[in-house]
């Protein structure tokens, strides 16, 4: 068979690549239980009606068709992102569900589209949502903030920065500018980043706006702030509206608690200018960006007052979805993250001779019993072309039986330092850091 | 909208259901990791060519086309188990893999088959494979069967039976029989199950054999033992040939090496009847099974002595896979697995007042500092409702902040027993066994 290629939007990591994207998914799935959010995975497959609901054909979506079917679709197509099979799962399983429901969900969704830097066919995303059963709190969406910022902060990650908005806030501004469509200028405003702020002012021109509208609207997109003093700022422009008060509260709200948890390498910032305005977003509205990703998001969500209705009950929610794959697959591919090994063994236990296979059997279930991972060196092969074995792995430690001759000690070796001394499976211990493959952060290549 | 119907053959959990399989997910992890084997995840679509190799159509494939692509088909199938998938990685990234490799994978598998009781459209596999490049010791075979042994024993499962054999052995028994077409023999004994012993004698008669050649094969397939007796009850048939000695002696080796791993719940057991004729093994043969499951087999692996080969080099393997999903789901349907919460909140932290949150926050971030999942009530009701809010979740703690009044202490409550007691949240710890969901083995309903 010829060596197969790989395929154009379909990542595929290597051992000791894939050990940092499971490390990420470890991080981030101790952050939302600890916080309480539970796992669920939906199935991959969406009905088709269900998938183009909305009306919303954008999508590229991959449709099914069993092989010996013929030329029938099946009616099913694969998810293109979390937030569809979470609605028609909270609808399918209400009655079994306590709400307000808090899940986390780190699964594979697939989108046909052309493949180019940061867009893929196959990715995983993790999502954190709460959904309510026809009420929910606005402490709901200060809630994923914090969660979504503390497990970001926590990943050995390039500088993020959350910039955090609420839809409430901008639509009751331009109503208070005696704006109709607030819509279209929500569309407007959203092209910021790839029109600039006199193309924006051009558009909004076009919409019908008059100067003076159109120039409040541009200085309300220019405010940020990594605290609640967008709220002066805002002020100072001299629109009123109820609604603009309500989103100024909310956002206010949600800075005050998410502000905390900055570090040096995560910041949340208040940025008027993020409207998301092709989603159907209602209240907050986020989104995550790195240097290192350019003008794509890594993350991004907000609150639907409306995820899902069955007739008896809507169901409010308000979510945040990180990109694994967008977030990991371009680092990994620069070499800017990796592992310091392509296995998980810590020691690799040499075999002195065949015979002796058993003896080293033993040394391995011990150490593994202390749950410290180890393997066995493949062959009985002179030591030196064992711990190359090690070498080539990254595997740290190599283990010595001594046999059975009294007087003889076991000895473990630290490859990287040369440093040889006697040591017993039943009580030795590697340094923390030696136990698991550690994330190594290399620069550009 | 309409609440939509769940789709057969694609099955779905509630959270305290995801919480078994997550649970046996990282128990199955964690010993793969503690034996030196490195998660990999490859793409679930492969190119059309590569699923159907060998000629062989019977799979129902899923085939993929982008909604917008009209009636082309994208040339990609889902993967249908994770072997296939494997055979390609090796070969795509062989230059950058070390030898011996050794890898488990843990990913869903499609299959566009009819849905019934065990088979599943949807499904996840974990799959450990060690391959070698041009050689692989037969102590490859010894490490998959304990490794997978001893991951079995360690689930919350009905006793399992690890049913091993050798190919050589039964090949080289019928080859000393004078028995050419080897392959037929084989089929009609992988049918023991199916048609009865004298069903089988019908096919081996039916396939040109002899009185005395059939009733040899079918002493053959009766033979079972539960460490090395085998070997004499074979060698009492009076059969012999160099390939019959060369298995018998690799499965003696599996064996005495498996048996050791035995308990009340998992049994490895050599049975001369598995054949797995339809599947392209070379050595040790494996299957899996559980009074629960009736005839369907839930693991099964073996030795390829060519699971890929690009012209240069040939890759032997050995492996096994699990079947999560149809080990678990019928069980999880059946009510006799569930945890006991639908949250992984360990803790509840009630709200005194509205204005008092900042304070049940600190409560919460400190428990969970020391690891311990919390999650806060939603509102400020009553402490009755907040309590019930616990109940129906099953987090067994509901944690009362006492507020800034000297002379009082926060409280916590194990709800279940109703003792109430004063605790600290920078020291107090739940008993070990509460901290994560606990899996719970109902009876059948």
């Amino acid at each position: 068979m010829a060596r197969p290629g790989s395929l154009s939007g379909f990542p595929e990591f290597l051992p000791s690549q894939r050990a940092v994207e499971l490390a990420v998914i470890d991080a981030l799935r101790e952050t939302f239980e600890l916080h309480g959010f539970g796992s669920i995975e939906t199935r991959s497959v969406e009905q088709l009606d269900q998938l183009l609901r909305k009306g919303d054909t954008s999508h590229e979506v991959y449709v099914l068709r069993r092989l010996h079917a013929e030329d029938s679709d099946s009616g099913l197509g694969l998810h293109f992102d979390l937030t569809v099979p979470l609605a028609r799962y909270v609808l399918e399983h209400a009655s079994r569900l306590e709400f307000p429901f808090r899940r986390y969900q780190i699964q594979r969704c697939w989108r046909g589209e052309r493949p180019q830097e940061g867009r893929y066919r196959e990715f995983t995303q993790a999502d954190i949502d709460i959904i309510g059963r026809d009420v929910l709190s606005a402490d709901a969406d200060v809630e994923v903030t914090t969660v979504m910022a503390e497990a970001l902060s926590r990943l050995p990650l390039p500088p993020v920065t959350l910039q955090i908005n609420n839809r409430k806030l901008i639509e009751g501004f331009y109503l208070g500018l005696g704006i109709d469509d607030t819509a279209a200028v929500m569309r407007a405003v959203d092209k910021l980043d790839k029109v600039g702020p006199d193309g924006v002012l051009g558009l909004l021109a076009a919409a019908g706006l008059s100067t003076a509208q159109s120039g409040a609207c541009a200085a309300l997109a220019q405010i940020r702030a990594n605290d609640t003093s967008f709220t002066d700022s805002v002020t100072r422009l001299g629109i009123t509206h109820p609604l603009l008060d309500e989103g100024l509260q909310e956002l206010a709200t949600a800075m005050a608690a998410a502000a905390p948890t900055n570090t040096d390498t995560f910041t949340v910032v208040a940025d008027l200018s993020i409207a998301r305005g092709l989603d159907y977003y209602t209240g907050t509205v986020f989104e995550g960006r790195t240097a290192e990703h350019g003008s794509l998001s890594i993350c991004a969500g907000g609150r639907y007052d409306a995820l899902a209705s069955d007739g008896r009950s809507t169901y409010p929610g308000v979510g945040i979805s990180l990109g694994i794959t967008r977030l990991l697959a371009p680092l990994i591919a620069r070499g800017l993250l990796d592992t310091d090994r392509s296995v998980p063994s810590c020691v690799l236990v040499a075999l002195p001779s065949e015979d002796s296979r058993p003896l080293s059997l033993d040394v391995a279930r011990r150490l593994r019993a202390r749950g410290i991972p180890t393997e066995l060196a493949p062959s009985a092969a002179r030591y030196g072309k064992q711990i190359r074995h090690a070498e080539r792995r990254g595997i740290p430690y190599v283990w010595f039986p001594a046999g059975d001759e009294p007087g003889t000690s076991d000895e473990v070796k630290d490859i990287r330092s040369g440093v040889q001394q006697p040591a017993d499976a039943s009580s030795w211990l590697p340094p923390a850091r030696d136990l698991r493959p550690q994330i190594v952060r290399g620069k550009s290549t």
